[in-house]
């Protein structure tokens, strides 16, 4: 049962060291602030890495522990005195970083590249910071997005991840009559597709090894569906997508969101000269990748890290008008003790999105 | 001796095979034509791989031998009928690649990737065209560039790898308060730091193993110098580069003009969030870079491909105002027979710009 | 009758003078020429100013007559020995302005700016030249485009005015969750709100006085509608419109396509900050515009000329793939020899689209 | 006799009613917060016409006085506890905003159109606001910027015009190369004028009627200048400045500075095909201008307000590297209690930049 005086965690003390504890719950102190009350919380393939190894870069210690979850929707418990966007009892979503404001990063309208961002449970340049796998949850009013009435708690989680697709195809920039090739069909990669769509691609090729995922993708966004030979290179397999899909001079987008070295290769060689390629998923540190072709070509490839101004608005547009149905992504929703089952499962591989529900009343 | 009925060619007909023919003299065939006495050819690092291997993919051979050069001045010679830009005897400078102006890429203002581009010795993705080491040359009005009176012939010939640089400074967008770092600093790095200072980098780092090289290029345009310490990794350098020259979080514009992949990796670590780079040089087909530091500092890595509008006519107006003072980069001319002597030396890193004068009358 | 040696054609000698007349057939001159045979001409307003006026600009007289027409669409009759991408019997409609190709504008991809344009029965900035409103129309390849199967004659015919929409939308940028107010419900105002919608558009405000074609552009992919109050001024009307909506601080893009003095300065006065208008219509020369408003919400304004790059072949694919069903605003269609009527009965607004049929055999 | 116990401060109560008071001094009450002991306060034209009418748009009154000044250098007076990038006794110039850093503009980093800007002594879209024509000033960390060593107090004032001038040549993008026109040589036109040509640009033609301003201006950055004839229209003085200065198709950029009508007129009508137009000077809120002359070249206008994120660090650059010595723009320096002296003479048009000394101690 929860309360205002309990705030019952979970956190993480080192690879497979997840402890439920109750920890303080958090108060207004600045008059923006808002306490979310967390309903549903997304497992992302870090919170796995997470699971694992402890960390990504930096880790965790039996010293350190960390909150952890960064994908998460909720209701709102609070508010400071100058909140005026939300209400009390407002369904809404969060953005889990909050960046400095002050820096160039911040001030130029990038404040994913904020050195100081703190973000949930996801130590990147910025501080370590508790994530949201807790009862209450307090961030600042500008970052908490209230969701539609017709846009459920359970769809409201999508948003995160759907951000990362919105950011990412705007970095694409995909116009109307664009050909894209996205690498990948977990979540992201097939929200990818589905983004693709909605900014006006008229074709959508997705590459997986995973026949159902490759199959889900095509049912809910691709419009086509590619399993590369894994006996052939990347220029090999490029040539095959172009040949199959009718690419004439190759892809005007190429979205990598699988992280994997083979499809960065393919990535490369499947582009059309000018075309944009975004490095979407993370992988392997350091990638091997065809640069003479990727000058001749005059390609542009852009990194992508999280999302930015704007995007969450966008994303939360997709939901309430219908246009990305969410739900078929919901594989399987577990009990919020049952956190350590559900990194467990989809390190498997199993299902396309676990959630984690909120401590219950 | 030449006159209107020779038109003396170096013809490489394999590798270090190279002959002086008489060759047919042009004839003006279209409105449009214009045929250039050649007054000075360039000699390219390309040139020097096909003096070697007798091409760059594609192949010459006994059977399919090519006028060697693509760097020229001259001085126009005859010119069709609908010709109303240029006169005879005026000292010019040419563009040496004719693109289609019918495919999508032409129609788009990107005629460098046009796929049917016809290109002067350097069979890319058209089809392989005589160069102009030769007597006579003909083209097309719009790629012949009137020389200002005060640019000398010799002058004129650095026309061609300036607007390499141009280009490749355009891509990065250099802008008024950047920091720049060039890696390589051959000709076109050279240029290329002395065009982001004309651009209005208020830094430009050349990085360069030559030490020779590098007090050149600190002479001619860059604010500073780094030797790279070849027993340690590219974060390693990125971090004493950003070090020493206070980049706080990185440089602006990355300018990749060595082709070396440690200079590659050292690039993609060197280069601030949200930064730029221009892969300009040309190396091995396949080079290891850091992707994931690619990706979480939304860095964006741009191929470039020779040049296209509006980039002869910016590298002429630099010499035009005295901006940059390119007759500093002449180290040597040789007599037109002594084409492949000169390829040679420049193959052993001698020199900076090796120029082949034209036939003599 | 039509046979290859009859060229029947409609020229204007000047206002309200307009003779059919028997002119030379067309041969195939250059490798890329293409003979259309005219299957359908749009009637356009610029037409309509012609018709009563003897020209925009410049005018035809009794020594200088010029055919009409400059939306077509027809089939292939015969082509030159360089023509690989069309075949006789080919259904085709056709980009009606021949650019220069050797220009700046023309090779920076921004043709529609060249000075030497040669555009069908419209003297531009080029010369007159005679459009299309007869039996055979020769141009150039790039210039013809293959219309899909499931594409009509007749509709291939609204390609011309779609291309100027997409040009439209294209300079305004519209982008997933914009909200786009278009002035006008002409044929071109129409078209601007069906393509905004297809670049992702979730709003778009229609605003015409004419409540049959607010209606129409309804039903057709406006999302609203807005009869401005004739008695208020720019900034009253807009504030409604902003009201009504829910634009929050204004729309996003707003495209101005009536040319009508009241709705550029409503469309200034409806932008957010930091929106984008596009000067899409063409009416008085000189317009007073809220100047100090323009400069202070940072508003950037642009002006929209014909159609460039890419800009037909999107239209196409829209028609292609279903997105825009054109059918809907062919209102009348119009026998060859009766194209001064339509001319008159457009002129008193009548119907939205009327076609002239081409001679028939 | 200031200390910090005593504020004099100079507030405007009404058209021509300044009154010299003693008011509160600032208290240090955010982490962030720096008090900034005021040296110089430079004269605009915004304040003269406050002086004159009482406001711009709002008005000050009996009951709402407001103390006046917007440009400023200073000493740092004291610190809060989070403030590093600054000490006690640093030289600095202070930007005059505050924006919210919360709305959408200010998180996609562009806080000049902030709704909720606090901007000095010039009530704009957001609340009226005291100046710093003042001892004390306080303000947040982010908008104080260190003077570098070499640049003096004086000098520090014209940071804030030059920020101005910066952000309407990036809005602009003037690039190496391009051919500008910049109308009005008063100080923010004559920035203008510097800061393009440290863009690169070729030429710089100002246009001005004030002879002597026009001989400054030419002596200072412009490469050419152009007094109009007042008794011809906009394309007869437009023609006139192509035909002296050679602009071929006209001018890649113009920069109106004056807010003239007659200037915004001969703006568009000298800009060639594809030109980018910036109104950066204010005058009458409605202004008559050639819209289809705007159409049919695609101009691009871009309304400009203040100075957004870069845009004072790249103005300071230019003063710290001595590539723009604004020194030679103060043409007087009065004492703190002369305020009314120097907007009155300001307004009679003397002098270029006028400086008013802080209170002394």
């Amino acid at each position: 049962m929860t309360n205002s005086t309990s705030n019952l965690s979970c956190l993480l003390y080192g690879p497979h060291d997840a402890r439920f504890e109750d920890r303080q719950v958090p108060i207004i102190s600045d008059p923006y602030d808002v306490i979310v009350r967390i309903a549903y919380v997304g497992v992302c393939g870090s919170d796995v890495h997470f699971w694992h190894y402890g960390g990504v870069g930096l880790k965790v210690s039996t010293d350190n522990p960390l909150t952890m979850g960064h994908e998460a929707s909720g209701v709102v418990h609070s508010i400071g005195s100058a909140v005026t966007a939300l209400s009390p009892n407002d369904k809404v979503c969060i953005e889990p970083g909050i960046p400095c404001s002050r820096c160039k990063s911040c001030k130029s309208g990038r404040y994913n590249l904020c050195p100081d961002m703190a973000f949930a449970a996801s130590p990147g340049p910025g501080p370590a910071t508790h994530g949201c796998l807790c009862a209450y949850y307090k961030l600042t009013e500008r970052f908490v997005y209230k969701l539609p009435e017709s846009v459920s708690l359970k769809e409201g989680v999508l948003v995160e991840p759907m951000a990362v697709a919105v950011h990412s195809i705007k970095l694409a920039a995909v116009k109307p009559g664009h050909k894209v090739v996205v690498f990948g069909a977990g979540p992201v990669g097939i929200l990818c597709a589905a983004v693709a769509r909605q900014f006006g691609a008229v074709e959508v090729i997705s590459v997986d090894m995973n026949a159902a995922r490759l199959e889900f993708v095509k049912e809910f966004a691709a419009t086509g569906g590619f399993t590369p030979d894994t006996t052939a290179d990347g220029a090999t397999n490029a040539a095959a997508i172009v040949d199959r899909f009718q690419l004439d001079r190759g892809a005007d987008v190429v979205i990598e969101a699988s992280g994997a070295e083979p499809c960065v290769q393919m990535g490369i060689h499947v582009l059309a000269p000018g075309g944009t390629y975004v490095q979407t998923g993370c992988g392997k540190p350091n990638v091997t990748v065809p640069l003479t072709e990727l000058g001749q070509k005059e390609a542009v490839v852009k990194g992508c890290f999280r999302y930015g101004a704007g995007d969450y608005e966008l994303a939360i547009g997709f939901l309430r008008d219908g246009k990305i149905d969410v739900k078929k992504l919901i594989s399987r929703t577990v009990a919020f003790k049952e956190a350590p089952d559900a990194w467990e499962s989809v390190g498997r591989g199993e299902g396309i999105k676990t959630l984690i529900r909120g401590v219950q009343d």
